[in-house]
């Protein structure tokens, strides 16, 4: 079988996957700023690299997924100071920082398990992080590498280009970013237009701020991923992914951060999903086209022609490869509704079906789809095409249709035909993470809950009511695990 | 109509509730250390705080409801030190203390979720405190009551009882404390054996520490909340909730120190819920009782008979008042999941009803209704007696099946059945917090998805692919919230 390829934007090359320490893998994902509700945008990143944790499961990995929460609200345009976004927002709403960063965030986890992404093994935040940010800027300026200016400090990357390529990542050039920077607010204070800042002395008035060595301010955006992705992910690390848009200055400045500070590169594989586009136009207030996931879940926005469910998003995004731009638009959507249905029919037939093998003279059957289940590995393989194994799980599914109508004989041996049954469901449950909506029920927590349910009315109609050991039998029957059945944790587990 | 009144474990009488910044209440309730499986333990506290929650929201009362999660670990059981016991198990399980913390906390979500407890407004971790709690200690040693020892700090017990009443909360007295105290590691770096820590040095293999002005360390336990109460609350808020258990030594504790740093009684009225009994013994693992609501709801503890849903348990709960002790038995849960099932029955019943008044030369039922209504509200009143509230709304139950089958005519007037059917829906779902189980569905968000789907399958069937405008519509008209409609977001607001 092929081995897993990746392409790592930090060498710009496809190459094959091997962990520092397998099977341990530790991938960090930037997660999102929560000063606002959950968006189209944050759909992809968060798909796309849940499928990756899922996928690298699937392998055997023991995956350790760290995803963060930008609480601080620091939010950054290119070549803009750090703002704190919500910070802004709560003065205006009147409310207390944190009690809107807990509303937002709720809204997300909401968002992420309508999406029926897992969770991440661990969901660090900005703010939770304080003490970790400030001992690695202190060491940083212990190295030279940060200068204070007058309750600031900045990371000075003209020093650091001296003998470390600043821009590789990006493909940026530094002159450039330091021809092309404005002028803003305490750019004076820095020593070059390009240097950055690791920690933002605070306005009294500022809401969210902390004390530090260099007096109340709050930290900077690159700090916190470089922080909390060595504490939990160590110096080096495998996988570093997020959307494009974050290579610079975000994934820029945390390389150089964490070199530094680690003394050693701090990720193997560098992956970036590419960007979003509604309608045709890039996402924006100015061109009314920010949806929200609420919105597009219940069609009570104006671009959109009816409501879109979480699977059919969640199918229309995996259809396209994670490296290609990807349009949202109502004619797109409404395919993969259909798309999406057409391919749980075909789940939900195969689960249903008994082998019924003849034996043929033409044995070309059984070759094709040995051969498309092989295909479905080598294109997860090849940089996680989900789109090509998308394609593939149609090809299956028109052979599933026409067995299950007996339009075809089944000339497949029985070996096949329940290789073919695992692997149909793995491809589209396990790990393109599909799952049929119209099924009442979408949780397995719920699902244990209307077993028990289901088997205590059983249990009250018999008049039977020591149901224990039959609710038991059936758990343990059932096989049924947690949603986040990863950590191990299984409801029917004593 | 009577005044909300309000047992004060701090004064021991039962004051009526008047806020100190209306309309707005702080309430602080003291959450899990994520250390371990939700357990039967965790179901009372966080059940009647809810219902505090819900009902002082339900009076029109703005409510900043803060309950932190411990995930430093900190465990200190009466006279002991600190022991970090999440670290301890990490170490065991070969995990990182905080993907042990995550997966606690997922199924604490869960369970709380289950039981269908609101969203707390801010729900603060110790370890994203660490400067804030840093702060507190550096204060507390500027104004002379606590110094460092070896690289820990202690508050000053005995100085601060020259002036203050330490041990009024929990009714101890302080000679005794010291008396009773056992001889304990580090014993002998403190002034005094009734010292309790604020920041523990940590050996160097100790997973969890941080960088404090007194070196490496950890923060004690009682100055998580202190802090995070003042950050988000303010120096004095109206209520702080948690277990009867958590008296002394952790909010007696909390008391001294939030005294000294702001200079006045943090909190006005602080509450407490009974200790809970597993069938007529203390729960500990010793008695091998401890059940965790997993097992509870699945059946799968030895000591069950068999499973009890959710809203069992959260009516079972609700049966006693907060200030009773409860004992957990398979005969109690089994008579609540009958009570809780004719309950939802008449609410259901009612909820169908059309009124149908006779006129009757008997007034009477007209009196006997009205005044069960004024009962709900003076009962819950009476120091929240959700325990009276039920057996009130038993009553009612029996009127609402006598006039659904007949046996009794409908005596009343239109006004006072459409109070009745109003308060028997608030009382029971929206402040009792009960819902029907035998539902296909609990979660409104849920509700919202599932009506889109059925309405997208109309329009399929009707070949009406635009269907925006009469989902939009539907959703209006559903006046559907989110489950934590709360902070005014709702999936119908466009």
């Amino acid at each position: 079988m092929s081995q897993l390829t990746i392409t790592n934007s930090f060498t710009r090359a496809k190459e094959i996957f091997e962990p520092l320490h397998a099977p341990h893998v530790g991938m960090y994902v930037c997660g999102p700023t929560v000063s606002g509700e959950t968006h189209l945008g944050h759909a992809r990143p968060y798909i796309t690299f849940d499928v990756v944790f899922r996928y690298l499961k699937y392998l055997g990995y023991k995956v350790r997924y760290v995803r963060n929460i930008t609480d601080a609200g620091h939010f950054e345009e290119e070549g803009r100071e750090a703002e704190d976004k919500v910070a802004n927002k709560a003065k205006l709403e009147m409310l207390e920082p944190m009690e809107l960063v807990t509303k937002y965030t709720n809204i997300y986890h909401d968002m992420m398990a309508l999406l029926n992404t897992e969770r991440p093994s661990i969901e660090p935040t900005a703010t939770g992080h304080i003490v970790e940010q400030i001992e690695m800027i202190k060491d940083l300026m212990a190295k030279g590498f940060a200068y204070e200016a007058n309750g600031s400090v900045y990371f000075d990357v003209l020093k650091y280009a001296e003998t470390n390529d600043y821009g590789k990542l990006s493909g940026r050039i530094l002159d450039d970013m330091i021809a092309g920077s404005r002028e803003l607010e305490n750019q004076e204070e820095k020593r070059n237009a390009a240097d950055f800042a690791l920690w933002k002395k605070a306005a009294p008035e500022h809401i969210m701020q902390w004390n530090s060595p260099w007096g109340m301010g709050f930290p900077g955006w690159h700090i916190e991923c470089s922080a909390m992705a060595t504490k939990y992910l160590g110096t080096t690390f495998d996988i570093h992914g997020g959307g494009m848009d974050l290579q610079f200055p975000h994934h820029e400045s945390e390389i150089a951060q964490s070199n530094i500070s680690n003394g050693k590169q701090p990720v193997k594989y560098w992956m970036h999903n590419n960007m979003i586009t509604v309608m045709g136009k890039k996402m924006g207030k100015s061109y009314g086209n920010t949806i929200t996931l609420n919105q597009l879940f219940t069609g009570t926005h104006p671009m959109l022609e009816q409501a879109y469910s979480p699977m059919t998003v969640r199918f229309f995004v995996l259809q396209t490869h994670y490296r290609s731009t990807l349009d949202f638009t109502n004619t797109g959507l409404q395919a993969a509704e259909k798309g999406l249905q057409r391919l749980m029919n075909a789940g939900t037939a195969l689960k249903s079906l008994e082998y019924a093998g003849v034996k043929s003279k033409d044995s070309s059957e059984e070759e094709v789809v040995k051969k498309l289940i092989a295909d479905l590995h080598d294109q997860m393989n090849d940089d996680l095409n989900t789109a090509m194994v998308m394609a593939t799980l149609f090809e299956l599914s028109g052979k599933i249709n026409a067995w299950k109508n007996g339009q075809q004989p089944m000339s497949v041996t029985e070996e096949t035909f329940h290789l073919l049954k695992k692997n149909f469901y793995n491809f589209t449950e396990v790990i393109l993470g599909l799952k049929d909506e119209s099924a009442a029920d979408n949780s397995n927590m719920d699902e244990v809950m209307q077993l028990v349910i289901s088997l205590r009315k059983q249990a009250r109609e018999k008049k039977d009511f020591a149901t224990s050991d039959i609710i038991r039998d059936e758990l343990l029957k059932s096989g049924i695990q947690l949603k986040d059945g990863k950590d191990g944790t299984t409801w029917n587990k004593q």
